[in-house]
């Protein structure tokens, strides 16, 4: 099947997403020097961007496919966003996800007709149970991240920006499973060529970075960091996209995030999630790279444990 | 001097203060039952309402006023909506503030240029301290919520709600000094006198719910509440106003306040303050009564001190 454009994406999807506004900051402009904008997805529907991406690729589905359902094994914004996906487009969705799982995403998953399968805390666990049921019921297995369909999904977020702010010199995107940064590649080669895009992720889990110096898909041994959403590395589908269009993957500190987070919060009045934080922990500090540019940033989500808060 | 309509003052404020976004929630008029709609203040420049009373009670000053500047005496938001005014207008500003206010607030306003005085933390002192720098300096006291010019600037708030949404049939706001609330009364009655104006406040302080009741301005013996904008009581320039436009109080517990400010948070992703979550709790507590109605809330403010959080 052809593949869709950003473009087309957008327009498909376009009834089941909210269009998100576009923020800016005189506090922040001031201390990067810059014009800096934020793409807020923590206010998009369940909480974050990864919506986009699940309806697109649930909206390619053939009739007899979406008679049979979706299925995914996530513990984070994905299953929520797949569950009211399917629910916006009247199918079925199983969401396997582990036993230890927080009761509040369980919670949600099933506010939103997803039928949640608990399995034990492993990857192996959770692949294999999400196999059992595409075998048991037929359904489609939708990857929250490393999915052609979910990748030009997620790209309609940078694509929106772009729309309203065509001259942006860069993006910056927090990097996790890498559907998001991946879809912003597209959307920037479509929209404006010249635009920059440079991932961001906390030291603790810096992956990406190390995929982009070796070349090859790398993983993290420990994943320690408040950024729950970045944990995951990169799959075949969005590597190569990153590999051959992210100018650059810059690091941060767990520290950096958590300040990042809360002059967010402070100054702008809006909820963002630690791993919105690292992105734009990464413009707050390296002021001299971003110095007089247009910046735009993705903030992924707003989904956070208000009893967990870092301060 | 004639005195400004709330249109008039509008205008005049127009290039000092944001237009604030109104937004709605599918949650929140899921719960209500009823169409509900923000007009975030949270987003004003210092964080809340306030400016634009500071900024209209400024731009009435004579040239020969302006050039002594204003004081006033407050340890909340409006210490630093009459420095930003201030500053913005380009006049000086003196805040007298207790000698225990936080060192935040303190260094909120240096940051707007206003000058501290410290005084002991009374309310005596502070009228003293206040009368002496009017006394050496010839500043112009400004008080937070009884003057007229002040209370006609905080009703541009629900002046540009109304005017987004000329339909509501009712407004709901926070009442503390009672500056908000009156201006509220008086935009309504240039805009659509069809509207309700209800009041919010907490069982704790509830001095405006029986100054309704006993025609007379009541004070609060204790102040036991985490709202703390909403501590302090009426006065006789708002009084009239707020005894012949408001339909009703509604109290709330403080229960009520902090679930609905924690609602908001989660399902808005937008920080709002406890004073502002005081009129929220009342519509989401008292569903029947608005079910099926157009129905503003102003919310005052996001001022809150993140390593305080009730939750």
């Amino acid at each position: 099947m052809k593949k869709n454009s950003v473009e087309q994406c957008s327009a498909q999807i376009a009834k089941h997403i909210h269009r998100t506004p576009v923020l800016s900051s005189t506090s922040i402009n001031t201390l990067v020097n810059a014009k800096v904008f934020l793409k807020c997805e923590n206010f998009q529907r369940a909480g974050a961007y990864k919506i986009r991406g699940a309806t697109h690729a649930i909206l390619q589905l053939s009739d007899e496919e979406k008679a049979k359902g979706v299925v995914t094994h996530s513990s984070g914004n994905f299953a929520q966003a797949l569950s009211l996906a399917a629910k916006s487009v009247g199918i079925k969705a199983y969401i396997v996800m582990p036993e230890n799982a927080p009761r509040v995403k369980r919670t949600a998953v099933a506010g939103y007709d997803g039928e949640v399968i608990e399995c034990e805390s492993t990857i192996e666990a959770r692949e294999r149970t999400a196999a059992q049921i595409q075998q048991d019921t037929g359904a489609t297995f939708v990857h929250p991240s490393n999915n052609t369909n979910v990748i030009i999904g997620q790209g309609t977020a940078a694509y929106e920006l772009l729309t309203d702010h065509p001259d942006l010199e860069v993006i910056v995107c927090p990097v996790g499973g890498g559907g998001l940064i991946a879809g912003t590649c597209l959307a920037v080669q479509e929209l404006n060529p010249n635009c920059t895009v440079i991932g961001a992720e906390p030291f603790e889990v810096d992956d990406a970075y190390r995929s982009l110096q070796s070349g090859h898909i790398e993983t993290n041994s420990s994943t320690n960091t408040i950024a729950d959403g970045l944990r995951t590395h990169l799959g075949d589908k969005n590597f190569p996209i990153i590999k051959q269009h992210v100018s650059e993957i810059i690091r941060v500190t767990e520290d950096e995030i958590v300040s990042a987070m809360r002059l967010v919060w402070e100054r702008m009045k809006i909820i963002i999630e630690p791993s919105s934080a690292v992105a734009v922990a990464a413009v707050l500090n390296n002021t001299e790279q971003f110095k007089d540019q247009r910046v735009g940033i993705v903030i992924s989500g707003g989904n956070v444990d208000l009893s967990q808060l870092p301060f």
